[in-house]
């Protein structure tokens, strides 16, 4: 029996049995990212209020009827090498339940989440023994895709770019948004043409990206997480370990070549010359250098890559970047450098939750996806109910933790 | 006076004063590179019978005659940071007064050598001070690929591709040579596009080079030198530090986008979720790490670049590469895997010496350059006084050490 019968109690029909959509996965090889809706009790509002603007973009399907929830939509981040936080923390809101505070009967049938990334085949026995949950895998690229087209196309204020210290939000046309390069920045990256809804390709990535980061700064650092070494970034100077351009020409720009003297010649070079072991090495000048490094490269790898498939936007997301400033500034730089001007980088508000969102609208069998839609259709973005609440949105830059909620509506079924 | 003078004892008005071409200098990041001329004393070869190739061959400006002397061009090798040996070897080989053992004289002129690299201008000073040298500062980018095309288009056996353990040389048509994307793996990472003698333009590059395997290596390693490093590499298993497809899907593959359950996700992205600190990790294993890292990273951008240019030959030099075999089959699989079989990774025998031999090519005003180009003309390859001497050549890959020499002729002045 569905657990949301009782918790809704209207539609009963409608509600198909053991499908739970108030939680999805993304479990990657660094982070286990979820997606989950909690509904305002309050805010329960009758099916007949928002029968009108479906209608009148066209839809007629059954789901209309449904009555639709006010609520939250919530992200929330675990590392996946303690998949078992991220287990205590789903039982402990009973968020495979659906939220249902209601004991688990035992003779109840499977329940199924919608789960994508790589732990959602490694986890899946885990997920089955502790609470009985299957999940239902999903494809990573399928996700992450629809992930981003969804909140391009439906948040507002969701890409913005980022350079020199300054933020700009991009007000996307949908009809102007395909085709992208999607650059999605996880322990490795994976870069993916998007054509339109359901129309991509993987065409390229790279091994270098945030678990390079983390695991080569763990190594090098006594930090005891990624967020510490990230901090710790803002204070380094890459000076102190990069072998720069002067380094190599006595101070001098090799300006035949348009290389300045502050250019990194070779990232990690000047470790070479110094007699200096790991120790006499300030931490904060390696997780900077660490951090321009891998940055850099990826956005030299994502522009070529764009520019070999005639994509003129790039957008990046996936946890590395983390709104940290400064990753944002040399993915930027980076993508200018290389393109003179003409490629240009876009970050994603909810950069890291691309591959969960994706894999929570793939549950929707209620028109979930549609109502949120055309929700933005509807009505003017300054009123989108599936809109960044702002009073969530953190006031600085780089102190996202994955673990804020957004302002939405959803159908009860 | 010039001091070759005594040496040669001929055609003494041909012979420029102070200038001296045995030596020539390339003083990159991390190694200064010499490539200098020893005469065999009991092989000097009057310069009549050199005439008649030469005449055929349709040169005649007055180095023809000359007398052409036999012996070996060799190459060294010195860590930049150690410069003062790079002098004294110089000094106790009289190199800079062209091999001449007579006293310097107090009241003698400039001696002048041709050098290259960023070293020629940190260290123009050092060499003034310590020799009276002064160093003639050739470009860096002419200097290499004047290198790369006079080896590539004179010496036998100076390209070769390497894959799967085989070695194989290839036949390089001097009329089909260009375009091709050479790239150079110093301590970083120049990327230069060729189309002829003279006509080159830079058109990429990476920091992520030779300097940043050595410096993040001598932090994460207890290695004392470059060499020692890469020899580690060979026992080392990168899966012991690195995320692989398999970590992250549970062991399967992720068949869907052609990605094996061995393919790396995530370089050093293993270190995140283990409890290790630096020294549990077997310092052979974060070696072959790091050597994959970064030789998978410069075969795709290479690739990338080579692809937006529409260049099918890529040659790699630089003393990176060291002819190391997992280097080399590294960059040849990512060239391959990347360009789906379309664009092909070769390797030159004097890979680390392109620009100190573009160098000693600079310094020619006494038809050097064309004596030996018109040698391998006039004569079968298999005969080529300027070919590699098979005697000298490392009978195992992986051995060169930068102090060979081969066998050449060159014009006395």
């Amino acid at each position: 029996m569905d657990p949301r019968r009782a918790e809704t109690g209207k539609n009963s029909d409608q509600i198909q049995s053991g499908h739970v959509y108030h939680l999805a996965l993304d479990i990657g090889g660094s982070l286990a990212k979820l997606v989950y809706f909690t509904k305002n009790d309050e805010h329960i509002v009758g099916n007949e209020k928002k029968k009108s603007p479906l209608k009148a973009s066209g839809i007629s399907n059954s789901s209309r009827n449904s009555p639709v929830l006010n609520g939250r939509l919530n992200f929330k981040k675990f590392e996946t090498s303690k998949i078992n936080d991220c287990l205590e923390f789903i039982n402990s809101m009973k968020l495979h339940l659906g939220g249902c505070q209601q004991p688990e009967s035992p003779g109840s049938q499977t329940i199924t989440i919608k789960a994508t990334g790589g732990g959602a085949y490694k986890y899946a026995d885990l997920f089955k023994e502790k609470f009985g949950i299957s999940l239902d895998k999903e494809d990573e690229m399928d996700c992450l895709v629809a992930g981003a087209n969804f909140l391009l196309e439906t948040i507002h204020q969701e890409a913005f770019t980022y350079m020199g210290n300054q933020k700009q939000f991009v007000w996307i046309d949908k009809n102007d948004l395909y085709p992208y390069l999607l650059v999605n920045i996880g322990s490795g990256v994976g870069m993916i043409k998007v054509e339109g809804d359901g129309k991509f390709e993987r065409v390229s990535g790279t091994s270098i990206g945030g678990g390079t980061f983390w695991g080569l700064g763990k190594l090098l650092t006594k930090c005891k997480s990624f967020d510490e070494l990230l901090d710790l970034s803002y204070r380094g100077n890459n000076r102190a370990v990069d072998m720069l351009v002067g380094d190599i020409y006595g101070g001098m720009d090799y300006s035949k070549i348009g290389l300045s003297s502050t250019t990194i010649a070779s990232s990690f070079g000047r470790a070479i010359s110094e007699n200096k072991e790991r120790d006499d090495y300030k931490p904060e000048d390696i997780a900077r250098s660490l951090l321009r490094m891998i940055s850099n490269n990826i956005g030299q790898i994502s522009y070529l890559t764009a520019l070999r498939f005639g994509l003129k936007r790039i957008f990046f997301g996936g946890f590395f970047i983390r709104r940290h400033p400064f990753t944002m500034d040399t993915l930027s730089v980076a993508v200018n450098f290389w393109s003179k001007g003409e490629a240009k980088a876009m970050f994603l508000q909810h950069e890291g939750f691309l591959g969960a969102v994706g894999a929570f609208m793939s549950s929707d069998k209620h028109g979930l996806k549609e109502l949120l839609a055309n929700q933005k259709v509807e009505r003017p973005p300054s009123k989108l109910s599936f809109s960044l609440d702002q009073t969530q949105v953190p006031q600085q830059d780089g102190e996202l933790n994955g673990d804020e909620s957004i302002e939405c509506s959803v159908y009860g079924a």
